[in-house]
């Protein structure tokens, strides 16, 4: 088995921490410079797993990456969740008037939006990772620049934390999913949580009796979203999250929710994280 | 009745199109540069109307401008779409290649990722508004700098469309919302759809009878989110919007949801755009 570990940004970002804490040592880190790339390494088997941020507590699910699982037949093999903390940082020695332009991840960005209100004179500009502007402003010694980035970051690349824990939601969540081109690679007993897509036609009542079936089988709804078909505006599909306690309730939902909904598709049985 | 109408952007921009397009022409446009400016000119009443992007084929909701008016109690009172065409702009007489940064409002950006690819010495900065830039980059003669923005934001201020129609999505409409401190601005004859919110307990089925309710009343779901609540990761609300005949058969469903539900609430009633 293919022991490299994709992640998106390089080391010191979240998706490296959350790929240390899920897996044990023994696997290699490829850094990849946007989701994309992070795809492209697992269909091309430069790596066995990626570690994609799926949703967090301020923008809700991430779309574009529940899209880019569905449209390449990729699957959930797992999950973890960590609380992302922001941090400023920049070159020792300087404050906070020195600083002109502060780059991160888009995403990163918008959970410090709250704080750098206070500094209309900051510029901020999007990069394609958190760390790896950490590793930049260091390497180029770029006065006036700032990061958002992890901790771990300030400390890997020496960069002073002129503010700490700047993003607005103090407990921010989020949520991690482990992805592979092949499913299911745990056995039965230890799947209690399973992603599916599936799409209805707008007959009234038609997701209804979809969750009735879930509730007959005992599943548990973790998550549900309805969402715009691409290039079919307004048809939407539903991206759907249960947890269960017995694997052949699971089997039983899924033998009939194959035959009620279009296009029903298992994006991935893996082990529940929240217990 | 306030006839001044707030919008994200300056004229020119995607917003100030939903609001020539929704208003007869007796209307005052009140350029916000942000949503929460927006929102602001609603609750200290420089403005009786705002008009908000909500959702679009790409991204999926805008998850922050449903906490904006959710947790300022403003009401939902019309909906419309647009298909959001975006382009490249510069000052007359320049090629791509001398381009070195292109700014633009973060949605437009990511509508317009795969385009920018080919171009991978062009840096994207986020801005405010997608037409202030394009205003800017004429006021200040900036050459080197792009915007991405409507048509009619090239025509506005007189700038070289570089290249056209660049966003990822051919086909990309978006939804806006009108806004308003007041709800239910309509007769009930003319209502027909309605967006709401509520909360549910974790026991099993419990979405499914929520669902069965709304389908035994006649409503058509057109949407459904479960939403982190913020500050409390992993706690689950929803979103969802229903269509109607009669509007008795919403009167009904919502007399049994506000029982049945936790924190249940009417975001707004209002018109139909999709008929």
């Amino acid at each position: 088995m293919n022991k490299v570990v994709a992640i998106q940004g390089i080391k010191g970002s979240f998706h490296h921490q959350v790929a240390r804490e899920y897996f044990n040592e023994n696997v290699s880190i490829h850094e990849c410079l946007s989701f994309d790339t992070l795809v492209s390494s697992l269909l091309n088997k430069q790596s066995g797993m990626g570690v994609m941020a799926i949703e967090n507590s301020i923008a809700g699910s991430i779309i574009p990456n529940y899209a880019l699982i569905d449209s390449n037949h990729l699957h959930i093999t797992g999950e973890h969740y960590i609380n992302v903390h922001q941090n400023l940082m920049v070159l020792p020695g300087q404050k906070i008037e020195d600083i002109k332009e502060v780059y991160s991840h888009p995403m990163a960005l918008l959970q410090c939006k709250e704080f750098f209100k206070q500094y209309p004179f900051i510029k901020l500009v999007e990069d394609a990772d958190t760390a790896e502007v950490a590793r930049r402003i260091r390497e180029k010694n770029l006065k006036g620049i700032g990061a958002v980035a992890s901790k771990t970051a300030a400390e890997l690349f020496d960069m002073e934390i002129l503010a700490p824990e700047i993003q607005t939601i103090k407990n921010n969540a989020t949520r991690f999913v482990i992805i592979q081109t092949v499913n299911s690679v745990l056995p039965e007993e230890e799947i209690n949580k399973a992603s599916l897509k599936f799409e209805l036609d707008h007959k009234r009542g038609s997701l209804a009796a979809v969750l009735n079936v879930m509730s007959d089988c005992k599943l548990n709804l973790t998550k549900i979203q309805s969402l715009p078909k691409i290039e079919t505006p307004w048809k939407y599909a539903f991206f759907v999250d249960v947890t269960f306690d017995e694997y052949s309730d699971y089997a039983k939902a899924k033998a009939i929710l194959e035959i009620m909904a279009e296009h029903f598709k298992i994006l991935g049985e893996y082990k529940n994280a929240r217990i």
